[in-house]
């Protein structure tokens, strides 16, 4: 891990010399710019930055980076973060019975491609304990229903806390949640759905599809919002799927586009390349 | 043109022996199948089979085989079709002001990849003219109003009618044909939706996909029935979209789907390789 | 498992009439074909067919079946193979360091997606335990360097025919095989090669295409010959890549594509949908 | 055409302050930045960078801002270019007797999707002079044999000339200009590869892909250099093909990927979005 790696993500009604004054200041730093990225929305002429450079001395020089951005920030109305590279996100992922896509999230992070802690796993289910137990990860079952949806939703909320989650991802968690628990817990949450949104919302995308005799199958990563499998999007990718495919091989062939869609929205997430706007998300990847 | 070369269309509910008859059958009229596909829809065990086959001296053979057949489809309840190759479709396009998909048709028309006549062009704009004129197909301007609708159709029937046509292609026609149209004229009607249906039905789907974020963008043949944009979809394809491209760029790499799409779905349909089902289609492509 | 059901796969030169008697032969020993797929070959007019079937008491039935498929054999000169699909290959699985391919197949594996015995994982390093050993499948250490190769393909070998494998699956296997080891194990050998091949034959493809500059990074699934990397193509994928990936993130998108490309390369090979043909292969997929 | 819209294009080793000094001056002139891409290469940390933007009565301030960009230049060892979007540039395309790519370049053109003015088409044969009458360019018809090769460039060369080309554009043109052209042309040529190149190098690629069996076909559009298919590559795709596709289905099949892929490189050559970079180009699409 790169120790003098940061980010610096920025957005503000598009005005000139955005870009000059905050390149003019991370120079004037010491900062050498390793990548960048920048986009004007033509909707509502919103900008948008993403820049990644190295600092020396990075941990020690931040609190003053930081208060050199405040008056730049102030000038051009900037909504702004900056985030050290080493200090990486805390992810929780849940999971209910199909394991696929938590398979694949643990062995990316094993292999050193998703940038996390990973201090849980919480499924309504105790099948994922031999997935998840060559990893050294916990599981946390916790058991939902009708009746016990509010108590569960409490306990989950309390795990959240107590491992300080920053981010929920919703690795084929078959649980509706609640927008209570969206809101309390005041993090992103990534769901993968399990077709081409907005087609096929809700259950059983697979058996929609196969109704509806579509040509490709897809699958879609996005924010969880309060509304279902309305959030923003980050991902999205489809298979081509024909008559001889029942809906038994269209869950099959999905399978492998709901790991790959999932992983790259939460590659790009934990990496920061990820800037919600609105209801869509600028993806700077 | 081929003119020995037929193809045998049949489906009926699957039962054992089918495949032998009328392979069998084939061999004893001195056929030679050059080409064959069949499957088994494993929701109503509906069994589907397209032959193409050569025949030496076809055309007058016909009606023997014709008539050999006809105890084999009574054994087996078989629904058949054979056509002679030679015996190519009588297809009219249909378009309004957008003519990217009119262009790709008839391009792909003069090059000899699709095997149809042309009779004529019918839209509700006279713009087309520009384009139709150096292929020698004549246009048939056939404005509509909300009050002309009405007698525009009759009169589009009787041209319709007038030409013998066999299948009618809408290459971004945008105007609603009514069921009665529909019933009336009798033949496929194949449409380009500039979406991934069932998502974004209706009108100015790239706006609606732009305004939910989406990151791919897509097309969707299809045949045309009474509901809208609901038929049996014949061929699907999406491209890559982001952030970046407003509305305007989304129209433009749209229209490179929407060619290609209804290119495809216009050559199956036309070389008998399309077989509805419900409200799916078997593509033996 | 299936136990009534088996694969009839056949090829001979062109002729009419093979289709109808097969069928024919099926239909009277009471075989009901579920799935069935032809092809002739332009280039030299040779067939190749694939049929699968519910036959009841398929075990007790089957050398009767095979007595019957003898005369039409003989008359059409047919070369055909008659599988149980109950009857699974016994797969051996050789990796070296890169373990990303051996994973996913395990993985598919464990969810019944590949149809295989998978008695022994075989490795010239000891590093694939850890992956192998949640699966119960052993690992045989067979370290390999320039003067022990000849002993160490004796000893691979020796392996081969005690666990009776059918089919060697070079899951990123770093080690060329000699000419001889191929004829003598005389069974099917599947490699995945990172590239698009024919592009960046040998090693390091991945730098191999940085340095060329393409935009698209691809990998071959094939049989192995002799010749290097010129083996019969079973699948290829690829995957869009740019001037911001520098060649560790190739290899790392590369990976995706290596799975991908090789599970379905192996699962319709166990599924015997996969007919060599000369240097290619005709896919029943 | 938008008159207030430039481009910068600059070039340098990656040094700091780059991207501060440049956006400074600009701001500071007036301009308004709508678009922006920079790129460093982790091989050798060149760094690359295109700006876009809208500054009030352009054509009158270009001589100042071209002034005020010198001392940065040569601060920063800048290699850079400034171009009004308005002045577009001039584009030769150069067809054999295969025209899909011409047509497919025609269209574009005159639907405004390729910035370009297009004073004549080369041909060595004189077909396509009906694909190009409709469109008002003229042709200009080089007949090209061993014997009069040397002076069928000559002449291609004083056309070039005579009708100031910025940019020639080998749309299946099937002679192979030589190094001698090359370099008294000077300016860029843009050549579609019908293959994946690497792969199949040379001469009826499709029948080359045919043999080897492989299961994608692909274009490859480029610049050309002295050595044959071995320039810079701009763009590649592919489409998916199988055993049941002849060469002349490959060949059918690789038009369409071919109109593409020229179609996209075209349209970023000349909106200044391919910057070369030793054989290999950074494409800011």
């Amino acid at each position: 891990m790169n120790t003098e790696r940061a980010r610096l993500l920025l957005t503000c009604a598009d005005r000139p010399g955005v870009v000059a004054a905050v390149t003019q200041l991370l120079y004037e730093q010491g900062a050498n710019v390793v990548d960048s990225h920048q986009h004007t929305e033509p909707d509502d002429l919103r900008f948008f930055m993403r820049l990644e450079f190295d600092l020396p001395g990075l941990e020690s020089r931040l609190p003053l980076l930081e208060r050199a951005m405040e008056p730049v920030a102030e000038r051009f109305g900037l909504q702004w973060r900056l985030t050290p590279a080493a200090r990486v996100k805390r992810m929780a992922l849940f999971v209910s019975k199909q394991d696929h896509c938590l398979q694949e999230l643990l062995w990316l992070w094993k292999k050193g491609e998703l940038a996390a802690h990973i201090p849980l796993v919480v499924s309504n289910h105790a099948d994922a304990r031999e997935v998840v137990a060559p990893f050294g990860i916990p599981l946390h079952h916790v058991p939902v229903t009708a009746e016990t949806k509010v108590s569960a939703e409490a306990a989950t909320l309390e795990l959240m806390r107590e491992h300080q989650v920053d981010l929920i991802v919703l690795a084929r968690y078959m649980q509706i949640l609640s927008g209570d628990f969206i809101t309390r817990f005041g993090g992103p949450i990534i769901n993968i759905h399990h077709s081409f949104l907005p087609a096929f919302v809700g259950a059983n995308p697979y058996a929609q599809a196969h109704t509806r005799g579509v040509k490709l199958i897809g699958a879609t990563a996005h924010y969880v919002t309060a509304e279902l499998d309305a959030g923003p999007i980050i991902e999205q990718d489809v298979h081509r799927v024909g008559h001889r495919n029942a809906v038994e091989e269209l869950v099959r062939i999905g399978r492998r586009v709901e790991r790959t869609v999932l992983a790259r929205a939460v590659a790009w997430h934990l990496e920061d390349r990820v800037l919600p706007h609105g209801n869509k998300t600028v993806v700077f990847a």
